[in-house]
């Protein structure tokens, strides 16, 4: 019997792994993620399955790869035909419950052709990825309707007809008001107080649930707009850091031993890119970034500290990560995307409050971690059997526990559509022809580009990724052998969703059964 | 504008391209089919997307691979949220009407989680993998409820709650009844008189239909379960072909330079290969399977009279194709799968009546064809937009029409997943564990096998695939070359189904006409 009942996942958005102190030399402290860790086990090389919000969180809610779910890009829906984790949870009689961001695009056209009223209970539940929502806000643009946020604002004294543009991005320079849109403003607090802002406001709703919870037990999405731009934090948080505190910026290009790869050359002219490439825009943007950070680990501290007075550290499965993580001028780029480490390997935290987790609790694990692990992960905590033809993750239980037969895997995979970013008008493709497909390794990263040459890089000579060996003469081999892990991983990606492997099982050679005799005499 | 206001799109069950005359030495002569070829265009080297009914079919409906779709073999429900040529031509106010199999399988557990009833038109229409139906009937099991075969039948005195198995399939042996299950009776006329056998029956259907519809344009897949086992032919087409017809059989197995693939090795564990590899069973069942095609064609040409009578041949696209080929005791094997050219190259003739596709009437065609180009074949002739983001063929009226310019593919692909056939079991392999992927160029064809060597065939010195050159090392770099083809392609599948190509197109780079200022200073 597992000793969990709850299950608290909680996501940040583009929060940077090597901005949090708990993963080593931190521009930022994070001393509540510290207290986290060393209540589970701090998983150092986990990786999401894109650099991008949407398709990471599809894969982090449905358990499969962007190639198996299909939400390429953040406007991509996803298709009504996938299950997430409350589609699971759902048909165990539980709930997965949202509170924050999920990026969900529902699949309306799906809903359309199959008669579903959006405002139904299988509507809504369709339109959320399978959440229940408490308060869905996906955040850097005023909230919809779908969000609580606004009215909440303006019932404590902020005014107009969209409060977040007038006063949670916003700032007061020299008498007026500016928005934090222009990055030039991020070092001036935001117009909320800082109990007002929205990692504030999600954290209070959070807790506020949880509390309404009692008893009975509980799956809930805690999911964190910050420190995704726009860069603005409230009081005291935005003058936390001085541009002093940010440390060295990796320049870019850098890539010294062949000419830059085309789409990261690409990405250069994207606006952020243009921006984040002067340095003193970056040292001018982290501070504001990192105390966004400092604002996040604090309101976890707050989110520790309930559980624990509600004695529901206990029982409490604690998963904490991200979507993805961000440049911040590093490599002279801006935002995510591509495939370098700032952008997937991200912080990852598991606390299973099980007796047999006791072992690995404050532990650090070297083994590879996927998003898509977490659904697996929590089906198996809270003993509901997944769908083993449709999960391409697995459940990291085996890890906590200490089980130590259990597998590592010796690779892990991201992919990146990138034909709604203006890289793809500047390098003239089709939108159907901007796909990379990355495979790491414990020595080595590579890059499958369609229609250009690949990126390689040796992780060991060059942790971090600053020689390009992708047309690289000497490392023909160990590029075919990469591509020879990738093309095994698209080989058995698992496409048959409709029956599953038991059934299959059952049904082989078991024509006769059903007075289909083939070929006898 | 274009001449066609109407298709028939007509398959047969298992009838292999070899023995269709107008494809050269043929142990059958088939007339009508030469007839119609000098209609049209008859392809010669088409293939289809995998050699077993169901994934075959739901590629030729979907337009789309079998990786795509996910039906990856005949127990496999299509999933609710693929689109079929009947969707296509829905939204275009059209209906694809069925009268004949299709081995749809519904996808009955999405129905019921998208609370559509399976008895609604809704639900009639994904159960039926969006046909509108006239009859269906997927043959080789007694029909269902959904088939008025049964009682047609017994209308017409052939009495039981079972007049298929009692009758159609049955003969009369020595003054007892005996089952056409066996095949040392298929020497023998089944109980039914012709006209009331399973091809006359669904030809009778098709052509009252079509009369019925008068002036006002149609669209029907007319699709024969024949010459598919069991293989009793009516008289006098049982005893049309003798043993001595059937001409020279390839013995099994053949593979003259390397130890037979162990994919291949375990098929022939299987009923039908330990029958068939018999020569005298296959000398023995062959003139059935050869007379129930000389059936066939007779009844074509009953179609192609009438369409004649009412004018139609001026206004109709015709696509005449099967769904995959029968062994039939070549290579020792029986049955279908695998990819040699017996199974996954099908007849495959088009007869366009526009006047622009004048010039290639009575032509062959040797450039590539897949069964996925079907569907944006029959949209292109009628006009209607398909979905470029969805479908994976291509349409083939440019190469009817002449167009010199019409990009020619330079491979065709196959898939086949054998999970649920006893092989799996001989090879002691998991369900997830049996799939195979074929690329075949002009001049190879190369077949990946998951967790086995390749297989390899030179097109060029051995036609007949008899030399499997999977594992000889002078073939190392056509290996290396046809794998990365292979990876190409599974790269560049249709994954992002929720929203289009022209959606992605008009979203690129817009994110500041939405009030999305991303890293602007």
């Amino acid at each position: 019997m597992t000793a969990v009942r709850n299950v608290l996942f909680v996501m940040c958005d583009q929060l940077r792994r090597d901005f949090v102190s708990c993963y080593g030399a931190s521009p930022v402290p994070t001393p509540n993620l510290e207290r986290l860790a060393a209540l589970g086990v701090r998983f150092d090389h986990a990786y999401v399955q894109s650099g991008v919000c949407g398709p990471a969180r599809m894969s982090y809610y449905t358990g499969r790869y962007v190639s198996s779910h299909g939400a390429t890009w953040n406007r991509v829906p996803l298709s009504a035909a996938e299950h997430t984790l409350g589609d699971y949870l759902h048909v165990a009689g539980r709930k997965a419950t949202l509170a924050g961001k999920t990026h969900v695009l529902p699949d309306t056209k799906a809903l359309a052709r199959f008669g579903i009223e959006v405002e139904s209970e299988r509507g809504a539940l369709l339109r959320e990825g399978g959440f229940t929502v408490v308060d869905r806000y996906d955040g850097h643009t005023p909230p919809g309707p779908e969000s609580g946020y606004a009215a909440w604002l303006r019932a404590r004294g902020y005014a107009g007809a969209d409060p977040w543009s007038e006063h949670v991005i916003a700032v007061e320079a020299g008498g007026s008001v500016a928005s934090g849109w222009q990055m030039r403003n991020v070092h001036l607090p935001s117009r909320v107080a800082e109990p007002h802002s929205e990692t504030a406001y999600m954290t209070d709703l959070a807790l506020d649930w949880i509390r309404a919870q009692g008893g009975t037990p509980w799956v809930l999405h805690l999911s964190y707009v910050k420190p995704h731009w726009p860069y603005i934090a409230p009081a005291p948080f935005h003058a936390m850091f001085r541009n002093a505190d940010v440390g060295p910026i990796l320049h870019g290009p850098q890539d010294g031993t062949a000419e830059e790869h085309p789409v990261v050359r690409a990405y250069r002219e994207h606006d952020e890119s243009l921006s984040f490439a002067q340095e003193a825009v970056a040292r001018h943007v982290r501070p504001a970034y990192m105390g966004l950070i400092a604002q996040l680990d604090a309101h976890l501290g707050r989110v520790l500290d309930e559980l624990a007075a509600m004695g529901r550290l206990s029982d409490t499965l604690i998963v904490f990560t991200s979507d993805h993580g961000e440049f911040s001028g590093d490599r002279g780029l801006g935002e995510k995307e591509l495939f370098y480490d700032e952008i997937v390997r991200v912080p990852f935290i598991v606390c299973d409050p099980d007796p047999r987790a006791d072992a690995t609790r404050g532990t650090a694990d070297a083994r590879f971690v996927e998003g898509i692990d977490v659904v697996p992960t929590i089906l198996d905590a809270l003993g509901i059997s997944g769908a083993s033809h449709r999960i391409e993750g697995r459940s990291l239980l085996p890890l906590t526990r200490g089980d130590a037969a259990a597998a590592a895997r010796d690779a892990v995979f991201s992919e990146l559509d990138y034909g709604f970013r203006r890289a793809r008008r500047v390098l003239g493709r089709a939108v159907r022809e901007c796909r990379g497909f990355m495979v790491r390794t414990k020595d080595w990263k590579y890059i499958h580009w369609e229609g250009f040459r690949p990126q390689l890089f040796d992780l060991v000579a060059d942790p971090r990724e600053l020689a390009d060996l992708g047309a690289d003469a000497r490392h023909d081999a160990v590029r075919a052998r990469l591509r020879e892990q990738l093309f095994d991983w698209m080989a058995t990606l698992k496409r048959r969703t409709t029956v599953n492997d038991q059934a299959v099982a059952d049904a082989t050679d078991a024509h006769r059964a059903h007075g289909i005799h083939i070929g006898i005499w």
